[in-house]
């Protein structure tokens, strides 16, 4: 499976769209707000910018995906007054994987120019926006050298631009039956691949955006992880054991081939903070501003109560549709399920979900790490100003 | 209308699909192709570029969009092959109507970056290649200032950025009952609303242009437009002449009402040279390097014999085909047609069309500009050649 070609949010705004069922995204990236700010300040304050590149990678299409920008833009436009300075002029860039629908995401945007005009007076010269889509892997070069100054990931650099190699739908040899991701019971061989698959992705991403920015640029990440070095930790992996549960309960039933699931790994990886800085270290072109890790429920902090059956089948419900809106078009394309099917996979999931959160209230680890680019390999404040006017 | 909202070509694949039915734009594309030739040559042999902005504007969805911008690609790279210079970095950008099938055309485009590694060694380091959607309308800015090396834009010009002022279809009076563009039966007022409108639409075009493309940079323009001065000329007029028969035809049927015919304007406009000169004059960032014109046959030059009954019939039918997939999202939106009645319009059209052709072989007149930003006012060649290192 090509996950360039294959993985995609649910499209439209029908009910199990990504669209409608993006919560914990959006709880998520309040989280991020305040981090963001703060690297957009340091940025400002550090740089007069005339024409400000700003990129969203893995955006997705969704009501998530213009107010980010728009905050984003909010925070500039502040700063700015603060200091003094003209607000910049914008060159906006929504890149994600090439099936992504990029159509539902532009009808958004003349209402969205119209918004910025009236409101915050965007788009009348000298303070312009230029929105554009970039469709790709952000796992390799997307953008021109030293053509951003702000870079922002939410909710995507969690998949992998591929299934780990080895575990691959046409392998030999399965390694992870009955399983879909790692889990207590896949051999230290599957632990391996998903981690030397993540090395090699997060590596290549952080190359890719080391060119891409301008030195002294501004990084912030954020993504699912897990808190423990050990990758079959619950936070890190328990959607994906129940995902395989609810996959086996329709292979008991005939609806499923026992060997499909045995063939299917996800292209997912949830890494620790170690094998973050790791890797970034080891590029060698960030410093790391801040990194941090907060928990998240699975339903995005609905309150219900999974003690009665109602509830418990409410969370259920609603954790599965925010986990099909996201990985539906990947089962989709591997097991080749009728829309029946489909739904019944998630009826069950639906289920078996609501009973384990009434045991244990497992939670997602999302972190959000903060980068620079080192202006210079000596000191970042020696940086002249002049290097982001181009 | 707003034609920014409305106007798309026919999307996906299917018979009515414009990505099936482009003949016409296809034969204008080839004879654009020999000046795109000679602008790209006079500006690879004056300036040494190291990252080339390459926009198309109205790029739409089908092989003809990628097959032009490929053909681009392969003279520079020629040009810098002769000239001993390394091929320049590609910033690829598309742009249409923000209702464009973007999705389908970003689809193309994992296999033809493959195509450009393999078969042209682009995308290898440091000949890289960006390509990104721009969405929005050419009658207004959509890139930063002196961004871009070269511009073209094929078959979209003669689109207006909206029904002329006043016949809108909410005027209070209809002016052109029974047409649907300036016909020879036209007040004077309907001449005089579509040449204004054209006049503000193209000068718009002129000047966001001039501040896109860098001192130096050139413009490849082809559209419809007339050969004479008097706009009501059968080669610039006469398919909306006989779209309107067709439409009356229906009316008759009681299928359509005759108010809605009555309150319908095609957003389109076909200039003759004298005007183009003008408005570029005045606006006075340009050279005009060459203005040319050439007949295209409605169907694109087909051999078929319409002489005979059946002969007239499939050169109506593939006529009203090419037409079908660029006019009836517009139709669509106005008349609100079942698909049946829309059917049952086209099956007329290209009866009427079919006999009318057995008399008058009518063809478009296809303007073809090639324009040059001028470098400076007193002297283009005194430019320094680092204009364009940026």
């Amino acid at each position: 499976m090509e996950v360039v070609q294959v993985l995609h949010m649910n499209k439209g705004n029908g009910d199990t769209s990504y669209a409608k069922n993006s919560t914990v995204q959006r709880k998520i990236i309040s989280f991020g707000k305040t981090i963001i700010e703060e690297a957009l300040l340091e940025l400002s304050s550090n740089y007069d910018i005339d024409s400000m590149g700003i990129a969203d990678l893995g955006c997705s299409t969704g009501p998530n995906t213009l107010s980010v920008i728009s905050q984003i833009m909010d925070i500039v436009r502040a700063t700015s007054g603060h200091l003094r300075r003209r607000v910049p002029e914008f060159r906006l860039f929504f890149n994600d994987l090439y099936s992504n629908d990029f159509n539902s995401l532009f009808m958004l945007l003349p209402a969205f120019y119209k918004m910025l005009k009236e409101e915050k007076g965007i788009g009348l010269a000298p303070s312009q926006c230029f929105i554009s889509g970039v469709p790709g892997s952000f796992y390799g070069r997307l953008f021109p050298s030293n053509s951003l100054h702000f870079v922002y990931s939410f909710s995507s650099l969690h998949w992998l631009s591929q299934v780990p190699v080895g575990l691959e739908s046409y392998a030999v040899k399965h390694l992870n039956k009955g399983k879909v991701y790692i889990s207590k019971s896949s051999p230290q061989s599957v632990v391996n691949a998903y981690s030397s698959q993540f090395q090699a992705d997060f590596s290549q991403f952080i190359k890719s955006r080391s060119q891409e920015l301008v030195p002294g640029g501004r990084m912030v990440l954020s993504f699912l992880g897990r808190k423990s070095i050990d990758p079959t930790t619950e936070d890190g992996c328990y959607q994906w054991e129940l995902l395989a549960e609810a996959l086996m309960s329709l292979v008991k039933e005939g609806l499923i081939e026992e060997d499909k699931v045995a063939s299917f790994n996800a292209p997912y990886y949830a890494p620790c903070a170690e094998e973050l800085k790791v890797e970034i270290l080891k590029e060698g072109s960030f410093i790391i501003d801040r990194l941090e890790a907060f928990e998240v429920d699975w339903d995005g902090g609905a309150v219900a109560d999974t003690h009665n059956e109602q509830g418990k089948m409410m969370v259920g419900e609603r954790v599965a549709k925010t986990i099909r809106a996201v990985v539906e078009s990947m089962l989709e394309s591997h097991f080749r399920l009728g829309q029946d099917t489909m739904d019944v996979l998630f009826i069950k999931f639906a289920e078996i979900v609501g009973n384990h959160l009434s045991k244990t209230r497992t939670k997602y680890i999302n972190f959000v790490i903060s980068l620079v680019r080192k202006a210079s390999h000596i000191n970042l404040e020696a940086q002249p100003m002049d290097v982001f006017h181009f």
